[in-house]
């Protein structure tokens, strides 16, 4: 039985700027190496309201957006044998082949293989799996999840424990994994270490999630919205400091906090001077701050190199450093065995239908996370 | 039998810009926990330069100049155990206590027990040793080797094999050391990594060394002045380049040589610019960079936090990272093994008279070492 043309409810991006529109879409089947998966549930992110913004400078349209999902298999295509029908997976924006440079260099999460044609919105062979009316759209990220049903490569698939629910599991295909990996993966935190978190949207509080995994001492969360601190400190936050309360820079307070400095600082914003005070925040001969957030266009971060001279290291992260074909599956089996929790994520549950609202909750400040539910 | 305040000839610097002035200086005593040595031999620094340019921030005048030299014990204050009179020493402008937060962190060298007194030119009991008509005369990072004798705190010395030439090992107590020792100790090049060392004075060159004997793959030495090529070919390099001969940024260049970047890089000479360079020759995922040069006061280094994100490191490297007491006469071993060789460096002796010829051949590009023989 070969897999047919499916008719799809999705989200389009017709343009930058306008608002998400609610199509009915055909799917393709799956081709050669690639999977067609029926989504479960996706997160709304800030990476893709940057998209939808039009700042992008990668942005293509139309596409469907949407890249933190999870989904069941729904049919696969030629020569694929690492999924089955039914299966429970996780797409992912940054794929593992296994087999390419990056792969095999067992340094980075940075699979290259399939880079160009998914930055151009296209799967491997250079076509979309999309139309509408026999106009083509674009895949987003390679994963376009704001879909009942999309297309994937196989290497962009992290098959899961299918006991795990999806519709909270979906934020380990980008956010919690992001912050959670950055802290656990790439900084390697130690039980003990002081760590500074700036910035207490979903990577920040993420990032404090895998600090107190990691058993840190001392956890300082730092934002301009106090709001954010409760919950900051229900996941393991020791100390919430506001910058606007000091007179002074924030690196200087957190010096003086710190006896010296933290072991190790994350910027969860994508501001590059915050990105600045996380550096020098840092202890003199050890500190290492790593950059989680994504700063805007041609912007540029800046320092005198004696912090590094000094010994401090600027690092940064990408999905967490985690490898996802191999590494994400035991992120989940540690949500399962309750290692860590993802509903306080949550804040918004909504349908597809839904998902401009999404989008305002996010811009107006009043969202965590909105998950999708398709049904 | 006490010792007595002794005269020793000495170049003092009494003012920034002026050329040193040879003088008999009075050296007292050393206090508990100093020891006064006689030197044997001392190089001729761009860091002493610096400093008497008056550039430096920090310079304090008058002073006696000098930091990388080998001296033997002439004799020790109360409380003296880890050296004798007669034991041969390389003075440490970075002491290692063993007992400070930054020493018992096992991960740094950069001892801080003294750091304050040492920045003023005094010994750590705030005051000097040495006078001239009973005028203070201030000491200079902590070694003041531009002097037949010199006072330092006890946990400034490393005591090497007497059989090691003074006048060759004394370069260990800083470029060659700072050069070699960012390339094994900080950065930990491994066989087959491939190399870019940026600017090749002594530090550059003694980073090739490094890289040669980390067994690099590749190391390739960029210059702008192309006379210093055929030392660096003998020392190990494979590719030497001209940044001038390209008509694109010299990042560019070695990321196309090198099919992607260099595992590490290491800028060795100071130049803001040239360290945004010598970070973004670095292979994407893993490449990491090392800065060794120190900036003029003021000047900063950027970069789009795109470079960090996508897995580069900034890292930046002290005196080789080395523990001055515990490593360095380990390197001094290897030094005697024959790993490495120092006569390559050493363009010009001279006597201590003529200390400021040094300096003439030093901003004339003439010398990479002049070493001062004391007799």
């Amino acid at each position: 039985m070969t897999a047919q043309v499916i008719k799809s409810k999705a989200a389009v991006a017709w343009g930058p700027g306008q608002p998400l529109s609610m199509e009915t879409v055909d799917v393709m089947p799956p081709q050669a190496g690639e999977v067609r998966i029926r989504m479960v549930a996706t997160g709304v992110c800030h990476t893709d309201a940057f998209t939808l913004s039009g700042d992008d400078p990668e942005g293509i349209f139309p596409c469907i957006l949407g890249h933190e999902g999870g989904g069941i298999v729904e049919s696969i295509g030629e020569g694929v044998t690492s999924v089955a029908v039914g299966d429970h997976v996780i797409p992912l924006y940054t794929p593992e082949c296994g087999e390419c440079k990056y792969c095999r260099s067992g340094k980075t999460n940075l699979c290259q293989k399939i880079r160009e044609t998914q930055g151009k919105g296209l799967m491997p062979d250079g076509t979309t799996r999309f139309s509408k009316d026999g106009q083509p759209i674009y895949h987003y990220m390679g994963t376009s999840t704001f879909s009942e049903y999309t297309v994937l490569p196989e290497i962009s698939l992290a098959k899961v424990n299918p006991q795990a629910p999806l519709e909270e599991a979906c934020l380990l295909g980008c956010g919690v994994t992001t912050g959670m990996g950055a802290v656990i993966n790439t900084a390697k935190v130690q039980p003990g270490d002081t760590v500074a978190v700036f910035g207490l949207g979903g990577i920040g509080l993420s990032a404090i999630i895998g600090a107190t995994m990691a058993k840190a001492g001392r956890i300082i969360a730092i934002d301009i919205n106090e709001s954010k601190f409760e919950l900051a400190r229900k996941l393991g936050a020791t100390d919430c400091v506001n910058p606007m309360n000091f007179d002074k820079p924030i690196q200087d307070v957190i010096v003086e906090m710190t006896d010296g400095g933290v072991d190790y600082s994350f910027e969860c914003i994508g501001n590059v001077n915050v990105m600045r005070s996380a550096l020098e925040c840092c202890h003199k001969g050890w500190g290492e701050s790593v950059v989680i957030g994504v700063a805007g266009a041609g912007q540029e971060i800046s320092t005198r190199p004696f912090q590094l001279v000094t010994g401090r290291v600027w690092r940064g992260s990408a999905f967490g450093g985690v490898r996802g074909r191999s590494e994400l599956p035991e992120y989940v089996e540690r949500y399962m065995k309750g290692e860590f929790k993802l509903d306080d994520f949550i804040t918004h549950t909504m349908k597809l239908e839904d998902v401009n609202h999404a989008f305002d909750l996010m811009h107006e400040g009043k969202s965590i996370r909105t998950v999708i539910h398709f049904d």
